[in-house]
């Protein structure tokens, strides 16, 4: 038995999220039935969390057990041609059994990206949101520091979170611009649900200046969903980067 | 009666084409549908050129004519509302009624996009072509001027290409890179079928070494397609732009 490290990038346009659901077309039923006609074994595959319906990933890390004697790093080559065109097996490697995709993750990195030019660019189009008026960056960057730290992030999910705990860390929250296009970069210890997205909402807000620049220090205490910004459409969202401790002893 | 100048955008990767074509999915089709909806007139669109199954277009130029009282700068505006993401109406204008959209046309210019880093990026994967091999792109660059000038280009079109006349002009040919990708740039009077793709085929095993430099000087008098490069597959292909004489005077 062998355990091994995927790492999946994808364009989530065409999906209904990563997990596995009855009758859905996801990322995880596609790689794993991919996986499962390779090693003729069931293959069950673990992330490191889920991203949701029409959202995407440049990097996300997945990790499944084998039997079979397939080098590791020829998993990613065998994927890269087997699975469709908006999935991408990136990298495979070998890993200790203990290694655990969503256990072992301590940090992870998503990007929410916004076109601000009147008309979108078609090559952009779906992973980019379109809203074409001016932000005021400077104002959204200062406001994003309010964001960091260890904070209970009740105001900035979904009114629907089930988890009890939404203490979470936030290490770094930038933003940057290219040409017409806004970045918001958002980097913690863990999301809750429509966390970034509502994150996106509420500094876009600022940057409109619909919201005042204290905005988000004055709701963080308030733990009330319906003071934050709105949740913002998930063609727009890309989990960038998920980081691990062990991730340099475990290869 | 009106005639409406309309610029399309489009990512080709889930159409048939741009030409309408029976029990298919079509830019042609749907554009038109859009349009039959909104006007309440059975509406047809005349492109630049078709583009084939798989192509995208920056800017592809359609005309069509229309007794509907809709302002000519809101066909795009509404337009870009209620066709789906891989379509983008980028503008519509009012023009005489003598303006014909292919046959006006002056020149076209197509880019063929190859990433050439050993792994794609999930984002740019359905615009490039991916072959990982290092190109030498001055060898390429000097074998595309080759090309330029006014030349029966039967070498350089499918053996299916059913026109007599195959002579065509090209303008320019110029190869740039940004990081791991090259972009092939083609400026012609018009093109034959395959033509481009064939041209970047021909180029690419310029650059790869797998052809002499002098190759397209060579086969260009032979009139023979068996002698040129393979044709490269439809997603790294790009109408980027369509030139008219009457440009300025038809707004």
């Amino acid at each position: 038995m062998r355990k091994i490290r995927l790492h999946l990038a994808y364009d989530g346009t065409d999906y209904h999220g990563f997990q596995r659901q009855k009758g859905q077309k996801t990322i995880q039923e596609t790689v794993e039935k991919a996986l499962s006609r390779l090693t003729k074994e069931s293959v069950q595959i673990t992330a490191s969390g889920r991203t949701d319906r029409g959202v995407h990933a440049q990097e996300q890390v997945c990790h499944f057990t084998t039997t079979s004697t397939i080098p590791a790093e020829r998993f990613a080559l065998i994927l890269r041609d087997q699975l469709p065109i908006d999935i991408l097996a990136v990298d495979s490697r070998e890993v200790e059994l203990s290694f655990h995709a969503q256990k072992d993750a301590c940090f992870k990195t998503y990007r929410y990206q916004i076109e601000t030019a009147p008309i979108p660019v078609i090559t952009e189009r779906r992973y980019f949101t379109h809203y074409p008026f001016p932000l005021d960056i400077q104002r959204m960057q200062k406001a994003a520091n309010d964001l960091i730290g260890t904070h209970d992030y009740t105001s900035f999910c979904s009114a629907k979170t089930e988890v009890e705990n939404r203490v979470r860390t936030i290490y770094q929250c930038s933003i940057h611009t290219q040409d017409s296009k806004v970045m918001i970069d958002v980097t913690g210890s863990g999301f809750l649900y429509n966390m970034v997205r509502i994150i996106a909402g509420t500094l876009y807000q600022i940057g409109r200046g619909k919201f005042p620049l204290d905005h988000i220090k004055e709701i963080l205490p308030a733990k009330d969903r319906t003071l934050a910004g709105p949740t913002l459409p998930p063609e727009g969202l890309i989990l960038l980067r998920v980081g691990y401790r062990s991730w340099a002893t475990s290869s």
